[in-house]
């Protein structure tokens, strides 16, 4: 492609891009295709010579996007968002137009530096302790998941508590001293998953039961390890959630931090969603102990505007990190790193490549500027709380859990069967789209607010919605 | 951001890629900045409100292009290449601006058909053995790098050594037949990190030498897993590399293959850079025996012109991966993949959360047909192979290992401290970049020839500054 054609084409995905925002509550929002009916749809083989770029964008326009769930819709309220904006889409275009690669420094020093200014620049904005910061013992780096980062974590505390054997005798010689790890039972399936690859085992996952508002019982945590510990096994590892998935929950950092201290234990915070609302001084709250942790991470593809994947991940020991990760073949030896003033990003994740994903980071930051981001996580705790308002409101319903942000589950005092059925109604509508959850073993229906562009009327047009499925 | 003005910016990115494609020879391909440089330039602090879009873009210009390192330039012979293109730059634009969510079927099921039909097409494409289809027991994913999918694969044969119970108990409880993994001394070092992540540690890593081409011995395999079974231990792994990254040696895939289901062994290939080259009728001679593997990877990312990130990841047999990575919490619950239809991607990989990665590869395919990648993979070969003749007509130059491919390792015959300064001299002129190994613990060049652009004048120019830097 010429870089004319390459314009002229850019011009028009750009274009389409556009019109496909303009555009987007005109389609269903959960996709109403059936399995297998995308795929019939395109060719069994691939091509042989090459086809017109007018041509695939067409099949995009007529055969794709009908086969999407709008995530960007105004009307998404299911799971948790996943927002993208203009500047955040123009900086994943001009990082896949240069196609640097970031896994050292010397591979292209603007993309390891940007990305460490950055994520000290997001310790300042959510206020977070001083030493996740680059200039402390430290630092940030920006991993695809928050799944990734708590494996990460997960790995660093084993290596710690195993004084980095694992990773060179393996855990089979470690049974003297058995690894423990904890976390509640609405934490993050990632959790479990990470306790898995690492190999620890499921069944040394102890989920710790919550109270009435979903969250960690730290005395019942303390009291766990302690049992653990005149077991013969060792306790190494909490993941604490700010904001769980299913309801949102606030696990109290501050008392599971200092039961962590207490016992040594590596304590990782996951606020994969809801650590953006700590943009604004008067959501900090949600943070409080947060200087107590080793690691933490949260998500800016999900409510700070940056599409997918951005999930920033923090640890105030950056040297437990690196040396759990590190390895160091003959073709990746460069002096740049040795001084300690610049950082090997490939040594703080799993993958070796990387892209140049800081950019996302800085345009939306920059475009927006702190007071803007602030002014998207208050609109969105705003609709929620008026939202659960009518919810109180209305006696066929009730709330299911608190509301401390912006997810609000509740549930028709009908039982699980008519919540099922009234979810169904709403998903098939195309209308709106909300997805669900079981807290206390009942079926909860879950109202998700942080699209970028769901407004007021957005809202409204869904609770209608909802009373209308109820009757 | 309006979308008047979302269109005027997408426009002027466009032009600046444009832009910095055309004039992309003008920079010094390696960067030539001092650690800190890049960083000292921008403010430290965040904005508190917004800026304007033209400044963050004369930003890129005046501060970060001279901070990369121009993966993208003709003139780059590092490493491995990093390939974009035209249409996987656009495919990339779209895929942000769709902003869907591919992690569960129905959260997008575009996203999921999509991917599944061309990793049946690539299956195609490089003649790839049938068991990797989706229509057979196996299926191909899209994982971010080639260190993931290693990883993935190592977790599917440890669970499939120890019937599922590893993740259940953990490998603490697993002392009894402790687990083992081969791979060659010439392997990346991502089986290392992925060992180590695995819980197996690198102590149980057995690093099988090479023969002189530096392709792993097949019988020293035999005769290493022999004698760990003598000793009652349990080898479950074999990762075998089709193109090393040090010199782009073949293991016997065929051999080691044969060796892995006499003693019921995950064999797993890692052909990331290299498996391109399948393309091509005459090349697929690399994939001789691949029939006997349990997964294979390789990396669009790298030579077929798919901008980073995108690794094509196959197993032979679903059920043993997908049952190795699966968690199914209640909030993912959902039905339309229970028929078995379709696929829940995020069983096939750590994170949860996927990007629509296969637009990029659906982009590249037909915008080139079979027959433009081809060409690709035959231009970059056929300059290798005359890069290989110069050096072989050059008394003060030898080759360092075979050139199967596309890859020349070569030496000046004057010692190591000659070589290394003579790599010294060639990055820090900027003309062209390239990058070093050890072979047999010498110091040695590699001049890596992949990049789209790459014609034989620029390799002609970098033969005659290699010559006049050894003067």
């Amino acid at each position: 492609m010429s870089p004319e054609e390459f314009r002229r084409w850019g011009y028009a995905v750009v274009d389409a891009i556009a019109e496909y925002q303009q555009n987007i509550e005109k389609f269903p929002v959960l996709s109403q295709v059936s399995p297998g009916e995308i795929r019939a749809q395109l060719p069994p083989h691939p091509p042989e010579t090459g086809e017109s770029f007018a041509q695939i964008l067409q099949d995009v326009q007529e055969i794709l996007i009908p086969g999407l769930t709008h995530w960007q819709s105004p009307n998404f309220f299911a799971f948790f968002p996943s927002n993208n904006s203009a500047p955040s889409i123009l900086a994943e275009l001009l990082s896949a137009g240069l196609g640097v690669q970031g896994m050292l420094w010397a591979t292209s020093p603007a993309c390891t530096e940007l990305e460490t200014l950055i994520l000290d620049w997001l310790v300042e904005m959510l206020d977070l302790p001083p030493q996740f910061k680059s200039s402390s013992s430290g630092g940030g780096v920006i991993q695809d998941t928050a799944s990734s980062a708590t494996l990460c974590a997960l790995l660093a505390a084993r290596e710690r508590a195993t004084d980095f054997d694992s990773n060179r005798q393996g855990l089979e010689q470690n049974s003297a001293h058995k690894l423990i790890a904890y976390t509640s039972t609405q934490a993050h399936s990632s959790v479990e998953k990470a306790v898995k690859i690492a190999g620890l085992g499921v069944e040394n996952l102890r989920l710790i039961s919550v109270a009435e508002n979903y969250a960690m019982q730290a005395d019942i945590l303390a009291e766990q390890i302690e049992a653990d510990i005149q077991a013969g096994l060792t306790p190494c590892f909490v993941t604490a959630t700010i904001g769980t998935t299913s309801s949102q929950a606030i696990d109290p950092v501050r008392k599971i931090g200092e039961i962590c201290q207490k016992y040594r234990l590596w304590l990782h915070i996951d606020a994969a969603m809801s650590g953006t609302a700590a943009l604004c001084p008067e959501y900090r709250f949600i943070h409080d102990g947060l200087e107590l942790a080793d690691s933490y991470c949260f998500n800016p593809h999900k409510w700070m505007l940056v599409n997918f994947d951005c999930d920033c991940f923090y640890v105030a020991d950056r040297s437990i990190l690196i040396r759990s990760l590190s390895v160091l073949p003959e073709y990746l030896k460069n002096q740049a790193t040795a001084s300690g003033a610049v950082f090997d990003y490939r040594d703080w994740h799993i993958p070796l490549g990387r892209r140049f994903r800081s950019l996302k980071l800085w345009f939306v930051i920059r475009h927006y500027g702190i007071e803007g981001l602030q002014f998207y996580v208050r609109k969105h705790i705003g609709l929620a709380q008026e939202f659960a308002q009518w919810v109180q409101d209305d006696s066929r319903f009730e709330l299911a859990a608190p509301v401390p942000l912006n997810l609000v589950c509740f549930r028709h005092q009908g039982g699980d069967a008519v919540n099922q059925k009234i979810l169904e109604k709403l998903n098939q509508s195309g209308e709106i789209y909300l997805s669900h959850t079981k807290l206390d073993d009942r079926f909860t229906l879950r109202m998700s607010i942080g699209q970028a562009q769901t407004n007021r009327n957005h809202v409204q047009k869904a609770w209608q919605l909802i009373q209308a499925a109820a009757e």
